[in-house]
């Protein structure tokens, strides 16, 4: 379709969910224009961004009981505000929330007020990404806060599409859960660019997997650096969820802006 | 303020005018998030983002008459959209769109249909940043498309508050709205990272400034990439309008949660 064709009818709107950590909705939206095959400014797909964080209740909080408050209630009052700004699909950059208690009663919530604002499932369109263009590999590993590991949000859905799974041995999984959370070296705290000692701890991390058996590894939290680690790691695919949420949101409204798939994953295919 | 204290009345949401080009929105979400003082993720402001890059017509081609749809009416549905989400203040990293033409207009509309969020103006802002932080400062050398040399849109503010101005000659001014439009090694083509051609040029540029007397040089296009020409450049304090628009838009809804000033230029206040 050419340029002039393109602003006879505007083009659909991206809708974001942000604040989770402040961060990751301006990475996912980054991601989004990365991704995107534009040769101009006008090219460049609509992005309606909410970064809300105070209004969410940590979802690890809410998930292992220390809290009745489900922030799923706040996330679909967001939702229905990128819904009224003219989203007709979104993305949450959060592992977390994607837990059933979560997305499922977010989903129910939004449905059930009328709005027909479409949420992708970051984990699934993960999941169904790597079984379309990774069919050579055997074992994942993932990383991910000892919250997401609790409840098998990565596990579950790779091992029904017929991967192997590996997770950290408890001390390096505890390892990574600081690397993450820590208030002073952690990625929550300072993730740019990332502490030397947080990223030495996931290269590690990384390390382990492979010699558990990882063809690949799943960074399996919104705060897990992609690009110091990718420029580190050659071994094998590092895969960014949030990248392939970005992939999938521009290619649910506009396939025809998304890029093809990174030589860094693409490579991949053909070994 | 206690955090404690800080979620009994929710935050006010800062909006974001995005889309001019792709990257000036999440680059000043961004700096709003790095400039924000703040221990956890909820210590975070909320902030909205609408980044519809093909509603809104080149400011340029509008400015210099070779359309009469003047960009200031999409401007204003989008900031209208940002009011309607709930946001209190607003502002716009995009200098051109700060000339009068489409600034005062936009403002006007805004007003006429009864919305109150207030949009600051990054270019006053920055001048009167630079008033009241660099007192020792007298002559200021600017950077900037040629459409924004030809409007005076520095010029004539820096002036007024006392300020002697530089501009490069014109064959320097002539590469440096090249680095910026030029579809193979410009900056809106390629600025994450800036290609070594565009960074060169910019390098080169400020030190022309300088060799015409400047103390200071305003990076005077939101596309004009702060972080690898600082690291680079420790003769002059470099302004970044983008950066000084986070640090109002804070100050106007949430002072207690503003960084000091950053030692690149807060040192200079000493000297």
């Amino acid at each position: 379709m050419s340029a002039s064709n393109m602003s006879v009818s505007p083009k659909k709107v991206i809708g974001v969910i942000g604040g989770m950590g402040p961060h990751a909705g301006v990475d996912l939206v980054d991601k989004i224009i990365e991704q995107t095959n534009a040769s101009s400014d006008h090219d460049h797909l609509p992005v309606a961004l909410l970064s809300y964080p105070e209004r969410i209740v940590d979802r690890s909080t809410f998930l292992f009981d220390e809290t009745d408050t489900n922030p799923a209630y706040a996330l679909a009052d967001i939702l229905r505000a990128l819904d009224a700004a003219g989203a007709v699909v979104a993305g949450m950059p959060c592992n977390t929330a994607h837990a059933p208690a979560i997305f499922d009663t977010l989903v129910d919530e939004v449905r059930g007020t009328g709005h027909d604002v479409r949420l992708l499932h970051m984990i699934e369109e993960t999941v169904q990404f790597m079984q379309a263009t990774m069919p050579h590999i055997d074992t994942v590993g993932t990383l991910s806060t000892q919250a997401v590991y609790d409840l098998q949000l990565h596990r579950a859905p790779l091992e029904a599409a017929g991967f192997n799974v590996v997770t950290p041995d408890p001390p390096m999984r505890e390892r990574v859960n600081t690397t993450i959370f820590d208030t002073t070296f952690g990625l929550k705290a300072q993730s740019h660019p990332a502490t030397p000692q947080a990223k030495q701890n996931l290269l590690d991390a990384i390390a382990h997997l492979i010699s558990k058996g990882a063809d690949a590894v799943v960074l399996g939290c919104t705060e897990l650096p992609l690009a110091p680690l990718a420029a580190d790691m050659d071994m094998v695919p590092l895969i960014d969820p949030a990248e392939i949420l970005a992939r999938a949101l521009i290619k649910s409204v506009h396939p025809d802006h998304l890029k093809p798939v990174a030589p860094r994953l693409a490579a991949f295919q053909t070994t």
